[in-house]
């Protein structure tokens, strides 16, 4: 692969699993040109902010959080309202859906990564362990690509390494890349605990790959054993 | 044409010509079925949504005003930074372009169109007097349609019946169907001012569609006669 510095990268950091390795995949990719962002949206686990901060600072990247009140004074879903419970339904979207978050997120990443004169944008979204989200697939992100581009006269290009990768082989990838220590920063539980609950949608999933990935998380849980 | 209700229509109702002849569009294809959206994101010309709340309320439609504070933050622009002068220069974009604001809004009216189970969307955007805004072109919506759709799972209808008059055909339309009237409400002075200064982009755009159509816009001005 080569290692030729075509243009600087943003990176969507939000402190989670994904974002994480993507970070790591940017900077292999793009040593010393990578900056990253996150979004300050009034989550429920708001802690993750913390996890992006610290995980920026260890990979010497400058992180610039920006900051969103509109999407949970618009939308109803458990990551933002607090009174709404986190469940999962067959056939329905969960309640921590959070409408179009992921279609606001990256048109702010793109109109930031524009003033920064940045064309690379690098992004975790996953169709493969999407939990339901539409706004994950890549006919959305291609589209959005498409989209992005005509909104702004820009060639933005939307990188997505983890597009088609199960949650085991994203452990073995940050594995490959011998930075598996950073996840001990990250942050994935929906319930905003610390150590993780072990039991929501989000930790479970991220259990689930760990354990197919026959490598042990480094976080610490409460509720379960990994 | 057929004056069944397929179903609601919201209106981005910024208190502008535009809009305003929108709106009324909007109503004529949905009676009673309607509501408007207007977005405070720190404008110059924040005078404007006086004007929306005005229109709405003579139009007799809800007013849904959604707080932008993010864009101002992360774009320079003249029109959300005082001290960014109002300039246009051949081959350049103008300094009043927010880089992504039609695609901000559209994106969260869309997010609020679908809590409110409404799927047709009208937005006064027109490629003909686009002012070389890339995000005032057919291409740039229809895409961003099927962005949105793809993002939330919806089948929104974003719907453009200003996209290829002329000014002086939108002034024309209002005047058929008997609103002309409203069109003293309407702010378009980019300086915000009241009465208008005549003399900025957007002042002067509008006052050519009304010379063009040969009909007297009932807003006062400073600088000029028409």
């Amino acid at each position: 692969m080569s290692k030729k510095i075509l243009n600087k990268a943003l990176v969507l950091l939000s402190g989670g699993q994904d974002s994480t390795t993507c970070l790591a995949v940017a900077l292999e990719k793009f040593p010393d040109q990578v900056e990253a962002v996150a979004f300050d949206y009034g989550q429920r686990h708001r802690i993750e902010l913390d996890s992006a901060k610290k995980i920026a600072g260890i990979a010497g990247v400058h992180l610039e959080i920006i900051n969103i009140d509109t999407i949970s004074k618009i939308t109803e879903n458990a990551l933002t309202r607090h009174n709404c419970t986190i469940k999962e339904k067959d056939g329905e979207l969960p309640s921590t859906f959070v409408e179009g978050r992921n279609l606001i997120f990256l048109s702010y990443a793109a109109i930031y990564a524009k003033t920064r004169k940045i064309k690379n944008i690098y992004t975790g979204v996953c169709q493969t362990d999407y939990s339901g989200y539409p706004d994950c697939r890549n006919d959305f992100v291609r589209s959005l690509n498409n989209t992005l581009n005509l909104a702004m006269d820009y060639q933005f290009k939307l990188i997505t390494p983890l597009m088609w990768l199960k949650k085991s082989e994203t452990v073995q990838l940050m594995q490959d890349m011998d930075k598996l220590e950073w996840y001990l920063y990250t942050h994935t539980c929906y319930e905003g605990l610390r150590p993780a609950c072990g039991k929501c949608p989000a930790c479970v999933l991220r259990l689930r790959g760990f354990y197919d990935a026959g490598i042990q998380d480094p976080l610490a849980y409460t509720a379960v054993d990994n």
